[in-house]
């Protein structure tokens, strides 16, 4: 696993500071990586093959000279969006970049290249192949910038998630992964899929630049692991028996929790099932009808094009009624209400699996999302941890989970942890 | 006013369906009107000047032969999109069509032109006088789908409400508006603005037609005129001294609650005022922190071309911390809770103020949108009736408000009052 970084971005900054390294040596170094890894990997769909010019008074930014990837359903002035198409829609180039790309590029950031996405964002596989093992799915559906970031091809990449297109390519590729509160980020320039679900978040190799890129992004105060877990509450709630779970995931949730526990925190149980088990279903008819609207017109002009789960989708949201919607809305605000008690009373954050298991063989799917629909329509700041590994050695990564806008204390949470599994602190 | 309509989109279908009408002649009616009209008023950026051709397929749909207007922020593959920015910022011609374009067509409208939309649908404005009296604003952002409706040039356009874009203009022209709950309608291919609060709603010369296309677009069952309002519960809720009120709306206010009263529903003292003070000032900062993030992109590459009071608004909202962010929509959701049970307890409807009066004199300024922030951040929705006029003879209108998802509801209420004006009922 990446969670025994070489590099972080503020050892990179401190570095620059102290004349020890030059505001292009990451750049390179990442440019080298691609050279070597891209021809099997397969992570980017455009790449910037000459060396940026820095602007010099962004020196004093946090993300000054760091090498991102951006995934290609985000617009930018200087690469092509694909939108992940195959070409069938494209964008040569676009008049402003997302408003990700700039706050990106604001705080000093290099964009390397477009990182490879599912068609649309949904569920048709791009060229990606996992980079530890090149038989099997990155994931999906940000499957470019999960694999390029465990690859070790930039630090930081970015995604989008919808249903679990941040969470599940992040444990299926070993790294870390964040999707924060939705709306945290502005969508502005992200290829719309279902507006209510869509959250901008990204990978990392380690828990220290998940944190730096969130103060970077969002200027809160810098975050800080602590000496330990005591007086945090973990809920951990059992999973339905209906629903696939692998023993790789049970191991590394207990694995998870004796590591948790470890570090001082106080395991709680939480019965969540029959209402974790219909905000599955309520994301899947929320998803089906935005995207039936979103993409109504692409629908209507390029549905030749398209792959047969994407049309079998929005010909699903077609038959989902503004009723069948409205009630599937509104249960799930009253289910982030609900939550918000639990979160209020019982616990801090919740330990919940990321994926159903090691990333699966072949190219043709990028697994399943079952455990992450239910918390993207709540709206919550999930992080993928990875901690373990499965049967064939692949990684398994678990979640950690916060109520909505406690983005912060998850994150102070996972640096205590990781800190701890470390022995830094 | 427009409330005695002498064509509704109903009406029109009848006439074709019994071969009483073309399918064309609503387009060269509007056409005409157009070209006697538009000289004055300036409603649009880009107009259709060959009649469209028809697709017969779409005969037995709702809005078939209709013509409509769309605000200059969304996007069309067949008319360049200028997004209120006098060219600063223009598309020549979209990939694909906004996904509320592609509904309309799908339902057999026809797309007249692109009305003017002040910069960006912010506060700064464009060409489009009040047709009622070219002296005055016709309001904003979305000017010229107001006055091009007010101006019988289209019965049916489309405009966005971020912060009172809809209400408020429909109060100055004279016209029914509507700003339907949040998430209604998809914003793909929408200018992002604050996504949190950015949404898409109409106006139209009656209510049966806003009817109609609320219908046509959510596929909700038909609404109808109910024998009377018997039954159904009217909040009125005081407005705080400290805030702007003119006579006129004071009478309006009262005018409408004799017309509410007369057909047969209970008024109930709401009192809100401090509550609804707080959310406007958080919508202000929700807006702000979302626009600065939102159009990052357009500030940085663009901003000498920019007015000065967007500017300002963007450098507002990169002063705004992310825990204010954060605190504005953690209240809000709060607030929205606290309103729910209000209406599960009290009241079906809230009567409220459209405008802080008539339609300004001038053009240099949109006039005020402080009655419709609150709602906006709620995402409620919001129905202006044009019941009243004032003391210069123009239009004042007033608010009908419902819960998240009781749209149906509201309109239902509405319809009734209008009929009982009418006598119809």
């Amino acid at each position: 696993m990446n969670d025994n970084p070489v590099m972080t971005i503020n050892n990179y900054q401190a570095s620059l500071a102290e004349g020890r390294a030059a505001p292009l040596d990451w750049w390179h170094s990442c440019a080298a990586q691609i050279e070597r890894c891209e021809p099997e990997v397969k992570a980017w769909e455009a790449l910037a093959l000459e060396a940026p010019e820095l602007d010099a008074e962004l020196a004093d930014k946090p993300l000054f000279g760091v090498p991102v990837g951006i995934k290609d359903i985000i617009e930018t002035v200087d690469f092509p969006t694909g939108w992940g198409t195959d070409g069938y829609l494209q964008t040569s180039s676009s008049l402003v970049d997302a408003s990700l790309v700039t706050l990106l590029r604001n705080q000093g950031a290099l964009v390397m290249g477009k990182t490879v996405s599912t068609e649309l964002a949904y569920f048709t596989p791009g060229k990606t192949c996992n980079p530890l093992d090149t038989s099997r799915t990155p994931g999906g559906s940000s499957s470019g910038s999960a694999a390029a970031v465990a690859a070790g091809m930039v630090p930081l990449a970015f995604g989008t998630q919808t249903a679990g297109s941040i969470i599940r390519p992040a444990s299926y590729c070993g790294v870390f992964g964040f999707k924060p509160t939705f709306d945290t980020l502005s969508v502005a320039g992200v290829k719309s899929f279902a507006s209510s679900l869509d959250t901008l978040g990204w990978f990392a190799g380690n828990i220290e630049d998940i944190c730096t890129t969130f103060s970077a992004l969002t200027r809160a105060p810098h975050i800080m692991a602590q000496d330990d877990l005591a007086g945090v509450r973990v809920g951990v709630h059992s999973l339905p028996g209906s629903l696939p779970l692998e023993d790789d995931v049970v191991q590394a949730l207990a694995k998870a929790q004796m590591q948790l526990k470890k570090a001082g925190a106080e395991l709680v149980p939480l019965p969540l099932d029959e209402r974790y088990e219909a905000l599955i279903d309520h994301q899947k008819v929320v998803m089906a009808y935005e995207a039936s609207q979103a993409l109504a017109s692409e629908y209507s002009r390029l549905s030749d094009h398209m792959s047969h789960k994407l049309v079998e989708l929005i010909e699903e949201g077609k038959e989902v009624s503004y009723l069948q919607y409205r009630d599937a809305m509104h249960a799930a605000a009253s289910l982030r209400q609900a939550l918000t008690a639990v979160f209020d009373a019982q616990v801090d954050v919740i330990l919940a699996a990321s994926a159903t298991g090691e990333a699966p063989e072949g190219l043709e799917s990028t697994g399943d999302s079952i455990y992450c629909r239910a918390w993207t329509l709540l709206g919550v700041p999930c992080l993928n941890l990875p901690l373990s590994a499965g049967k064939a050695g692949m990684p398994v990564g678990v979640q950690l989970i916060a109520d909505r806008w406690q983005d912060q204390r998850l994150l102070e949470i996972a640096s205590t942890l990781m800190a701890k599994e470390r022995g830094v602190v």
